[in-house]
């Protein structure tokens, strides 16, 4: 079998790695890269990714440009978390017949907080041939794909429950700064207030739970906290003295009549103990999964992209899910 | 959305269960039910199923009958764990277009074993226009399947391990005769010699996780020991006294130039303690996935079957791996 012709859009630090990934991949080949930052452009990727020999791949500008020139089989898509401002980058593909994955959180169940838009994007990819999907470590899998999938042995999935524990004390500096580490609890809940804080794509994941299992929800809400050190930890970028905050626990719960019937726990901090990612289903049987140690956010987010670009090409036209679309896996 | 029309055929003790769950199910609507046994030709699958009040439906031993007269959208099939043995019903429902979920433990890989017999399968599936996989808990998920989806957050896998406890005291009397539980060492070495011993899968599984993954094997090898008990366990059906076999430890292997790349290790006995299902990925990141409590086998089976039926009737034509559909799910 032929390679998949990739481009990797939007080098950041999730495309670059993904990028370098796909550089990895015998069955893949990379062919364009495409940002608009000034200081990216025309440079040659070789450069964004650290690599020490040239790839010949220079970074281009002009989307449109690229995409109509390169054909690619599928592009790796990296550029925002919110789905209006991608909007014009998805339909440009889309247009073109090429196939996407994408890691913009809002992708994960695009008609959720944009029905018009995504029924833009999916009429957009049926008429040009082409298949979108988001996807990612959280939102797409940790908290959300995984508990679908582990209700396959159910007879019976009444109510579920994800908690993820990320030590940000491991991650890199901005996602430090996300969760608001070493900030005071009173810059923090401003911050909070103003509302472009904390994790993204939070009610994204309950949905794609609830609407995986047929469980009925009337609501989505959404809490952030603080999670305030009770002693000094120090990252590789920063020290979180005691009393500051170290990072946020952030819950959603899908209900139904005031009652939750999804609730994903997320704790992001630095210092946390025993990082864990697990998955409880009430029901019959009920299930208790766990991944010891956790899934490792940027690696496993840049790898879920890389694994499922085989299945967007495969797939049929439309606006997809990661439930439509046979499962990611490594493939060398 | 029209509830999906089904036909159970085989009604042992997957099949049964399989049927239960497909009457609850709002989106599916049990049509018919096939299975040649003489005692239970003619008898309404209420009797069989232990239900108190009649279902209408009458069993019925003329498979090819049955489906042409019910032309139900998919068939869950549980008649024999051996390809050979099933070929001429699976062909039948093929030419008919009729889809099915086997859980024939031979039909997860079918060419493995049987290359010719499967590619007359694809073909008559093909020209048919119906979808063939098969599937269940082991093999079909905890083994295989679960490794290989838990594989999408990884650059890269170098060596799989699963691990599989299974206390076979809380299983019925024929899982516990299968593995052994409460022969002398002697008996259970002569019948091993014999073959027909153990579980049933086993190669399937090593197959799926190695082509999953892309993990170049040379041999799929095999190995089944008695566990001795050290103690009495008195189980509902049966006593293992101590020094009689307890039941199984089966591992199986799927190897490169006589290194282990693929280990799949299974104990199932009277008094295991501590039953679980676990993964290991060696590669980056390394992975342990582990189902606490294990996953119970013969629920399970039939849940996944039924669960898988959504994607079998959505999938387009031809014989296919659990790997080639979107995952299945619980769904009301």
């Amino acid at each position: 079998m032929q390679p998949l012709r990739i481009v990797s859009y939007g080098l950041g630090p999730i495309g670059v790695r993904a990028a370098s990934l796909v550089l990895e991949r015998k069955g893949l080949t990379l062919v364009g890269a495409i940002d608009t930052a000034a200081d990216k452009v025309g440079r040659d990727l070789a450069e964004l990714l650290a690599l020490a020999e040239p790839t010949g791949i220079r970074v281009e500008g002009d989307a449109r440009a690229a995409l109509e020139r390169l054909r690619p089989d599928a592009v790796i898509h990296c550029t925002s978390s919110f789905l209006p401002a991608v909007k014009e980058q998805l339909l440009e593909a889309a247009r073109l017949g090429i196939d996407v994955v994408s890691s913009t959180e809002e992708m994960l169940v695009p008609e959720l907080q944009h029905p018009e838009l995504a029924r833009e994007l999916d009429q957009a990819a049926r008429a040009g041939g082409a298949t979108l999907v988001g996807t990612g470590i959280n939102p797409g899998f940790a908290m959300d794909f995984v508990a679908v999938v582990a209700s396959a042995v159910c007879r019976r999935v009444e109510r579920v429950r994800c908690v993820r524990v990320v030590d940000a004390g491991t991650r890199r500096l901005p996602l430090q700064r996300k969760v608001g580490a070493s900030m005071s609890t009173a810059e923090f809940d401003e911050r909070a207030r103003s509302g472009g804080f904390g994790h993204i794509g939070m009610r994204e994941s309950v949905a794609l739970v609830a609407r995986g299992l047929g469980l009925q929800i009337d609501a989505i809400e959404q809490s952030l906290a603080p999670v305030v050190s009770e002693r000094a930890h120090t990252t590789p970028f920063l020290t979180v003295a005691p009393g500051q905050v170290a990072g946020i626990r952030n819950i959603g719960a899908g209900k139904r009549g005031g009652e939750t019937v999804v609730e994903l726990d997320l704790s992001m901090y630095v210092g946390a103990p025993d990082p864990c990612d697990e998955v409880f289903l009430e029901g019959e049987p009920r299930v208790h999964l766990r991944f010891e140690g956790g899934l490792p956010g940027d690696l496993a987010t840049a790898a879920i992209l890389v694994n499922t670009l085989p299945s967007v090409v495969e797939a049929s036209p439309g606006l997809k899910t990661v439930l439509d679309l046979p499962p990611p896996r490594f493939r060398p």
